[in-house]
């Protein structure tokens, strides 16, 4: 079900209000409140005895409505109570202080008192609402990832070494992988692993596997809700996930049905935020919520996130669905009264009134009732995939290699963004190969036996794998290789790597073999084709002649190394697939298929765009006919269905 | 007294140091000294054993030298001896730990031990100089103000639970008032609350209540001392105040009978510098003190806060006296040979030389004596006044709403600075309001029920109230309201408030009724006229057509309700007075009323300036006769006496 | 012997690599490796049972490769074990918490049991490889200098007690030198001194003092181990240290027999770096080694420092030997596969190939060979001297006095860089002023009795001291005077110190005697000449007229004061000795002497320069005789020998 929601905490409010929100609700044209998330004070008023009766009312109250509800768990904030009474439900700082009780997700994942006390709100929830009507989803817990640095309690660091001892067997093997001989620093046993301080000098295997070793955790902490819920619920259960994957999307969505998305990016970020809704439909292969997006700005003390202009909000609610979708949730519905996030934007103020950017959602709801079926009988499928990493994001957040690297920005601004006007998928390197023709790899900084092996099997089978630069290049473990910097690629691509030098911006040129000049940036290898042939090389300066990209053929595939970072133009003619309609930058577009099938475009910059049509399109929001040459105004979205 | 004076601290030098001192003292004017304001470890050598024989014997010689004296209260620096065998006397961090016996002001407020010690040295210091002929003035500690985040003692503690029962009754109705419920925070009892850790997720409501309470506490301990001083003496005791309204000037200054204020400001911040001045004179309705400015720099470890003109020392003398001083203190008279701020400018160096600066405070020293007869029959007068509050303060402190929002300095730059050729009044809102025809109070975050009646009451009297914008839409509590974004203001300007906007600086425009430009700024209220009449105009953009300004006569008066900050123009023409003559910006004008009457006009901007006469008048610096169009010299001071 | 070399890390390679890396580094040129250094983990691998056995072999392997060896003792690693079983090895800091084991540097240098422990490593290893005919050098420990702000510990608190009751006998004696009357913070007794906290309010005289004793337990800590080394062994003896001189050199070195010199400047910063050669070959008067610097660029967990354009390498390598140098040895030769600085260039990849850049070590390397005998026949001699004092780097770093005021960097750039085409001496107070005919003292903060009579002598005898601004202003514990801005240049130079001012860039002017402009800044002291002709004066604005260069003969020499900090042209004329030849401003200079003589010319900024020769020179590089115009290309070094 195509759906806008918003998220709803009716402890807050009386009664009366609660009656007149849910006629604000109507009147803006949600559907789905998302309710619960933080209310186990109100759950669970004295220790071990629930109270669901309110709760009861309102999901009664808002089915009456004829509005949907979202359930959480609100095992994120347990009553100060028992946080008090049982100090190892809290995490632990480094230097050894618990978590104040204070604000919200500061729980130790390991505690196992911890994780009895989720199972019981979890279970009371679960069999009281796991069959209500109105219960269209259930969600776990709130943006779980790794807070701070993550919990140093005792329990956290024994299972870190039980961890250990599963992962190397002997402290021996561990102190040679880690390399810990450098600075004298070999660990005699397991137990005097300690995990890594934040203001101590970082050792990129310590700080690696222990963030790993936290998020393995956090999958646990959430699965065990999930298989709760599953035993009561029919409805999807997930999880909110904020945009970044350094815990792995895949790892935790593997106990979920849907993937729940939240994000609160600026106007200005508004044509980047697709290449998290293409890594959310890719994850679980199937429509995805956003779960939590802002109405009109940020604020927890202040309000921020700079402005947002007139048709923003619109737009920034359509393109999730355009992309795939199924529901987009506003935070929040309304202001509270007080206490944390004071400032924060809604679709109703404080007062209950709305904002006129309100009208924006109004609009948008009203337009994805005429589009619902469209929408809900085709499917986004795509022939490019960008691998996207969550231990590669490991690796680069303990030992980046390139100064101000940042991962995810590269992936989304110079792989991702130059092929807006095609279908794409972003994938995690679990995720299966079957129907690409393209895929791109990109800092995939570790690609593991298994993977080597899936890699080389579909390009044999005919893909084309544009892989690197710094591909390859170290271990999970964030170790590097003493016989090439990156074996398996080198290998593969039939290339010797002669020189590497990772500074050198606003200094290497490279051009095309026609002659044709190549932007490049980041980093930069000097490759020698051995058993390949080059596609691009240096000119000038120190690298001269050497080749930049090279390719070689394999099986009925083809392998592109790329040295560097290639401009937009250069991914574009890489990729090699045809755009699926000629349009202007600034159009995002989406193609469509299965039972109905057409194109979303949507203009993202907030200027007048263009677009060819290469056949006849009904434009479902206004009924138009269109074909040919089409002006798009600032902010306009069509939804064409091929005729 | 119209007096210049300086601190001394003579406990640093031996007796030949400070009969020279005493020589180069009176060669640069001087005639007031503050002395004793470190010197507890010299009063009380061993703990209970008095010795106040050295400092009788330096007032003594001052006064035989014809100079006076304010006596200081050492109570900022207990002996090294007394905080470490009381480690209760010393403020304790968030994280538990005491301060470190290193500097100076770190007191806890609340230890009764503490308190003990200061009746002590007080008592003795009063007793033994209460009555001398020499001392003119009493000053309490120093800069007494919340340092770091307050004390975290667990006597401080114990009384902030003992403070929140009394405000609150029952933690249920704190609980409610707070809204605890959101994150699961509900308190069981008053001693679950702990006070705010720096670096937690901050609670605006627990911030800003506990701030209330260490400056209660603070305010209590200095009526301590003002209680036994005014025991023994009838000279005016009062404690020096930085330039912040965070801690009430007017809580703290109820024990006291003059204001002492002490800055720092920059020669580039010197026309701003009369805010505080116009907030000090009013505050108790009388000529106030400048305790400490600078001669030519500040420096703890290396001289800063920029370069001073040539003239400016003289300038930032004058302007103080102009605005309503009978005194301007320089710290300090002579720089120490060793220890903390030994980079700091002063009159005389640590060699015992004057700096060309110094020849400044000399002249302006003579000047003064010229003028000392009609500034001591002379008062300032205002008709209007602006609203400075210190829990409006507080509020935005712990919840500011907007981004890089700055209390003060948007009333200054933006309220205050347009005025500067009117006499106005800063006033906090227990201020009475007989007098003025206009009040300003923009970003008056909490207008409790007393002061609306009273403004309501001297609206209807015949007062003009420009209110706005955000003015009145918190509690003290800083709690919003569900009803109305600012219910007061909105009811008594007659308006409906459509839509607000926090953030859209650089895109919003506005225009008055008859089409001419506003420009405005901040904040963003699009404002219904329902019982009033429209101002301004938002023009284009999302608020087109709606109102940004409004009036509603009522009774014999009028209320304009402000939806955003308008330019200095606008304001200008809000307020509706004439100026007290035409001059160029760079002229900061007050005007002198009583036995003697006239103009002060004061070049501020290190520039020519002009001023317009409306009649004749005597300069009394040089004795010549003024009127019509007359121009200012950079840096130049007129003291005109109306003839 | 002049050589290049690299450090080396044998421990963390197998056998097979070990064989390969020989080749490599042959292969480059390479003739000496720096080892140990880290390596106490394998050295004694459990407590008290030493295996040297893997070290003689690698020794014994390089030795037959014709490589020569730089021992390190590992002083600066202890294992893990050893810091885990006894804590008390372990720096403590000022919260009291024992350093992580996750580095490396972090011990105490007080603790008897770590220099005990430090004495059996040494030991151990003197004795093996004491007259190894490979071991051209020993290394002591690694980068010796305070560690953030020193060791907290027990043992290091009550060794600075004994040190401040050493140096002031009373603790009244300190409380006076101090000023401790001040802030009433007087000691009772030795034992109530405390180590300054970071985050205190800084007492600059306890700041100072504390940092001094730190300094003087890391001497006595290595000293230790040099006069073990030095029963064993006949090669020489040292410690690299860093470029700062905070940590006083001479005071270090005085145990040594060469000093060590690390540095990883920038590109930019390259024509700057000589200073320090300048410096390290003063400080024992004899060629000193650089045992550290970079290759390619920095890295711990991302590549940084700047593009290095290719040839800065080559230049990088030259500089130091054309200023005396006899050793330049690379940090590393070959990156590590993991752990802490994975991302640091090397000369060789962690994958065992060469970098484009290192072809530039192994032409350097061939270059030397052919000029090898004429600079080992030749030595770099000056007659300007420039005091660099570590008393005035440690006052400063205490109380700067001047906003962003860097001591050293004010020397380089304001004072040494317009000397570029002289041979400097860059010397501490220490040294023997015989030979130097110009002497530059500039913010010399503190001139004890000892330097005063030795100045006074040496300008008698006919040198020229050019003294000022700010020297001898305060005594060595940062305490100023109080009967003259700095008593003894005052009086030497026979002027009277009429005003002061540290703040005015941008507003001061001065002039020459003879009307030509003088550029001038930091700080501006205004001077009467009361027994001392004028040579500058200020012009315009409060200081007109002011001297601000004086010259007063004394004896058969000169003492020249100094008001302010002169531009380049300034100090040159002050100077007023030839230059070696005349050359554009990017070429460094170097006159060597002895059995051979000639001239080392090196481009420094990567563009073209000029030189003139006086007379005819062979190339040693090249074998062409030049003489006359010559153009030297971007980055070219011509070592010219006079014919």
């Amino acid at each position: 079900m195509i759906q806008l929601g918003a998220a709803y905490y009716p402890e807050l409010w009386d009664e009366k209000e609660i009656e007149q929100d849910i006629e604000r609700c109507r009147a803006y044209g949600l559907r789905v409140l998302r309710i619960g998330e933080f209310a186990w004070g109100r759950m669970e008023p004295t220790e071990g005895h629930f109270d669901l009766d309110w709760l009861a009312r309102i999901v009664d109250r808002l089915h009456a409505a004829g509005l949907s509800v979202i359930l959480c768990t609100p095992t994120c904030t347990p009553p100060r109570r028992l946080l008090n009474k049982y100090p190892e439900m809290r995490q632990m700082s480094p230097a050894g202080v618990r978590e104040a009780v204070s604000s919200r997700c500061h729980t130790c994942k390991t505690s196992p008192l911890m994780r009895q006390k989720n199972r019981e709100v979890t279970e009371h929830l679960a069999r009281r609402f796991g069959s209500h009507p109105a219960v269209v989803g259930w969600q776990i817990d709130n943006e779980l990832y790794i807070y701070r640095e993550g919990c140093y309690c005792p329990l956290c660091r024994a299972a870190f070494r039980s961890y250990l001892k599963a992962q190397y067997g002997t402290v021996a093997e561990l102190n040679r992988r880690w390399g810990m001989a450098r600075w004298s620093l070999d660990y005699a046993s397991f137990d005097e692993v300690e995990p890594p301080l934040p203001d101590e000098w970082r050792h990129p295997s310590l700080r690696t596997v222990w963030r790993r070793f936290q998020e393995a955790q956090i999958c646990d902490y959430a699965r065990e809700q999930a298989d709760i819920l599953h035993r009561y619920t029919k409805a999807p259960v997930g999880t909110d996930m904020m945009p970044m994957n350094t815990l792995s999307y895949y790892d935790m969505n593997r106990a979920m049905d849907v993937v729940m998305f939240n994000h609160y990016d600026t106007a200005a970020r508004l044509p980047l935020t697709t290449f998290y809704y293409d890594f959310a439909r890719a994850t679980l292969d199937r429509p995805f919520w956003v779960t939590e997006t802002q109405v009109g700005w940020n604020g927890s003390e202040f309000a921020e996130n700079g402005y947002r202009p007139a048709g923003n909000c619109r737009i920034n609610s359509w393109l999730p669905i355009a992309h795939g979708a199924e529901k987009n949730l506003y935070w929040l519905f309304r202001t509270p009264q007080n206490g944390h996030e004071l400032a924060h934007g809604a679709l109703i103020s404080t007062a209950g009134r709305p904002y006129r950017v309100s009208e924006e959602v109004q609009r948008t709801a009203s337009e994805l009732d005429s589009c619902t079926d469209f929408l809900e009988h085709s499917r986004v499928r795509s022939q490019i995939a960008i691998h996207y990493s969550s231990v590669a994001q490991n690796n680069i957040y303990s030992a980046p290699m390139l100064k101000d690297f940042h991962y995810t920005q590269v992936l989304n601004e110079c792989f991702y963004a130059p092929l807006r006007h095609c279908n794409v998928d972003i994938i995690d390197t679990p995720h299966a190969l079957d129907g690409y023709r393209v895929v791109f790899s990109p800092f995939l900084t570790t690609i593991d036996e298994d993977l080597q092996a899936r890699m080389e099997q579909w390009v044999r089978a005919g893909g084309t794998w544009i892989v690197g630069p710094m591909s390859g290049y170290m271990t999970a473990d964030t170790s590097k290789f003493s016989d090439s910097p990156y074996p398996f690629p080198e290998r593969l691509a039939g290339v010797y790597v002669k020189y590497q030098r990772p500074i050198a911006n606003d200094v290497w040129h490279a051009a095309w073999e026609n002659g044709d000049q190549l932007g490049i940036s980041l980093c930069y290898d000097a490759l020698e084709p051995t058993d390949s042939r080059p596609l691009a090389f240096y000119r000038g300066d120190e690298f001269d002649g050497y080749a930049v990209i090279t390719e070689r053929k394999v099986g009925d595939g083809r392998v592109i190394l790329l040295g560097s970072v290639p401009d937009a133009a250069g991914i574009r003619q890489l990729a090699g697939l045809p755009p699926i309609a000629a349009a202007s930058e600034n159009i995002d577009l989406i193609e469509r298929s299965g039972d109905r099938a057409g194109i979303l475009a949507t203009e993202v910059e907030n200027r007048t765009g263009t677009l060819v049509l290469p056949t006849r399109y009904r434009d479902l929001l206004t009924g138009d006919i269109k074909s040919g040459d089409i002006t798009l105004a600032p902010y306009e979205v069509l939804v064409l269905e091929r005729m």
